[in-house]
């Protein structure tokens, strides 16, 4: 990430950033619903993780993440965003519960962000250097990333996604 | 995507936007070169496209849509970006042929782009109304989307996929 900051910059609007952010997590939403609970939990292909686990990573990191960027403490993230042993929701509606809690923390928290802050360099979960907007984006990758590989879960189930561009 | 540009703003600088684009690009470059020549063309689950149309669409809408944010000329999209019936490269060295073509493209085109064009709302291919950064943002959206899935096609046939993380 160049750090110039008099290098020619786009002013992207935090609440546009916040906006995008939570718009791909709406689509998250509606992809776990969309699972079978079974398979939510269950479903694997080519020895990859359930969804389930995929989504409760996402949670983890968006609900350590926000708290890291908003009071500058970091979880370690050891037992948050461990892939085994973590305390993951064991019902589809226990992880769209978590899922909202979480939606609601961000919410609650960008606003206490001042917009400096976004260009600070910190060191995320004690172990990942980056320009804080540059880790949130790199959140939000993880999250689409991850989601693809939902669709096509759902689709070798038979079942048809959610719109990739719907994020409403 | 908010517009008010009063609004408290990250200013991204447009070379790290750039660098965020190109390093996925390369992840995907990758992921192209790791698949064996046959399934990149034919494999598929669950009734998706194989990975090479997506790949090619990947670089349509990059190609189409660097011209469209530098010159504000956009193709239709028609007969670049639908998903059958494309010129698409039959073999995997022609589609990294056209992908490095396109990697140069939007290298070549990038510093051309006056800053402010960045906020200026336009209508990609003639359909799709937004600001440019949001739809710059939106293909690569789209790429870690599709990206995603190809990692799972890889992990199905038993191969290991490029690191998601390593953006070099």
């Amino acid at each position: 990430m160049a750090r110039d900051t008099h290098a020619p910059a786009i002013p992207i609007p935090t609440d546009a950033f916040l906006e995008h952010w939570q718009g791909h997590r709406r689509v998250t939403r509606r992809v776990i619903q969309t699972f079978p609970e079974n398979e939510l939990f269950q479903y694997s292909i080519g020895g990859m993780r359930p969804f389930s686990a995929m989504a409760f990573e996402m949670i983890s990191m968006a609900a350590a993440g926000i708290r890291g960027i908003a009071t500058g403490q970091w979880d370690s993230g050891r037992e948050l965003l461990h892939h085994s042993g973590a305390p993951a929701p064991a019902t589809r509606d226990a992880l769209l519960h978590l899922w909202d809690q979480t939606t609601d923390q961000i919410n609650a928290l960008w606003p206490q962000i001042p917009p400096p802050r976004f260009l600070e360099v910190d060191t995320a979960f004690g172990s990942y250097e980056g320009v804080i907007y540059g880790l949130l984006q790199y959140w939000i990758d993880n999250e689409i990333h991850h989601r693809g590989q939902g669709y096509v879960y759902l689709r070798a189930l038979g079942i048809e996604p959610p719109a990739f561009y719907d994020r409403s």
